[in-house]
């Protein structure tokens, strides 16, 4: 069984592009008369949800051969409640119909117990019956380490028995991450500390590409700590999101990268989505394509000009 | 406008009982004979969804005049997919319905923007053409610190602008929650560090009960340091897991509850949904009510006999 993290290295090497486009997709990023309803209500979320997974799926089928992966961000979907989290699974089938790796951005995190039925919903399937069943199937989620190793166990034992990955948050984006994340305890600060959990929890399950299945999210907002981590973490895949609209560019990125220019992931989404609010007249997939192979080509110069 | 706070502080005072029941239901803590179904995949998880809803109807009916409260965790629905979470918002809409103060256990945490959507989702709408629509609205959720304070911060605005409040984890319950929860910063475990930033969060939103919209999830099973955490936030709410099942009792938690027995309400889950087991012959609504009733004195006496 080939694993997620081997599956996507090797995407990332076939498309020479170490971008995942996210798809945080929102009505206010769509262009002029691409969506309106004038429903209120339940018969309004339909409506929007059915709008949100058509602009994914354009933009899917107008990226995918450019792309190794997409992330999408659970957030945008609940809040539209039942249509939005069918628009949710919709998109994700849809990505990986077009052979695109997935990874749903839920951040996930909770006690052993209820661990285990996240990783069942994310990754294993749930027990049904005689069997199992899907309920959002991905290739990765995305996992919060506040609540240590027996929280996280559910899903790396999920990674182990159907070939999954997770990516867990280390070092994140935002201004405030640090509050936490970089407090000094016995001398080192805490992300250090999650990053040696990560490192330990992927351990055992280091594929063929040399990366683990257990990952982490390392911000392309704080390149000088990405590079740290990539030194203490060389056989952990880094899923970098920050890029573009939150301030990361593709040269401060070059430590964050592993051998090879591999290891590393790097999400763009408002600078993807909204790229046509930049290109006026331009059909908003050509936008967005014109910017993911722009970004493209600012990753690759950082690694070198090639990937693998 | 009266802050979920506040009404639950009054709830509790009302039914003199600070115990939420944890509906996190599964099918393996259905009595024999409750559901069974033959069909395989997407069908067995419709009939799997609606049986998990007439069991939470069933408890919520023969205990609703006993309890102040339930708290619903998410992760066991999202494991049936859509209709796991019909089932999720059905349970979380009947138990208002029926004048129970309902926390939403998501433990939701990521960047600004993001948590921007996850707090429409559960606390103040998704703006929806020209008014908002909920998705799925409830009293409180439960968040995640480790983003620091700009995630944080849009749940904050929406329990200002709709009253409603969160529970941000400091100590959780679980055995491996120390391994980052207990590393000392700068003279002091990393869950003060969150308590401080918590008593920062509600500091501008204490209501009329004395306690702010900002509450903290500290674990039963580590009582002296939830002992601890009450004298350093006289005005924080905590949600209180662990008991039961998890191991903690009510003796214990004497310094967890605040002034006058007030400021904490503790979660059972599977001593209540599974008490059934334990009383062969008995319904399981039966079971759970009489179960609730040792809990409810067993805190009770803990804090020496009647709350408010």
């Amino acid at each position: 069984m080939k694993h997620s993290v081997d599956l996507l290295t090797e995407a990332v090497v076939r498309t020479q592009n170490p971008t995942c486009m996210g798809l945080d997709t929102r009505v206010e990023y769509f262009p002029e008369g691409f969506f309106a309803s004038e429903k209120e209500d339940a018969a309004w979320l339909e409506e929007a949800s059915e709008a949100i997974f058509q602009y994914n799926k354009a933009l899917i089928d107008g990226l995918c051969d450019i792309l190794p992966a997409v992330k999408v961000q659970v957030a945008f979907y609940e809040m539209y409640g039942l249509p939005g989290m069918r628009a949710f699974l919709r998109t994700m089938q849809y990505a990986k119909r077009c052979g695109l790796m997935v990874i749903a951005d839920v951040k996930r995190g909770d006690i052993g117990s209820t661990a285990e039925a996240y990783a069942n919903a994310f990754l294993a399937g749930a027990p049904a019956g005689k069997g199992r069943v899907s309920a959002f199937e991905t290739d990765f989620v995305t996992v919060n380490p506040y609540l240590g190793t027996d929280g996280i166990k559910p899903f790396t034992d999920a990674c182990r028995e159907h070939g999954k990955g997770i990516f867990v948050l280390v070092k994140t984006s935002n201004p405030s991450g640090g509050e936490l994340q970089d407090l000094v305890c016995g001398g080192k600060p805490l992300y250090e500390h999650v990053a040696a959990l990560v490192d330990g929890w992927g351990a055992g399950q280091v594929g063929e590409s040399g990366y683990s299945a257990v990952g982490a999210v390392v911000g392309a907002t704080y390149p000088e700590q990405g590079a740290a981590l990539r030194k203490l973490l060389p056989h952990t895949y880094f899923l970098v999101p920050g890029y573009g609209a939150q301030g990361g560019s593709g040269a401060s990125l070059a430590g964050t990268f592993g051998k090879k220019g591999g290891g590393a992931i790097v999400n763009a989404s408002r600078s993807l989505l909204c790229a046509h609010k930049k290109q006026p007249g331009t059909h908003f997939v050509d936008a967005a394509r014109s910017e993911a192979l722009r970004m493209k080509a600012d990753l690759l110069s950082a690694v070198g000009g090639s990937i693998g």
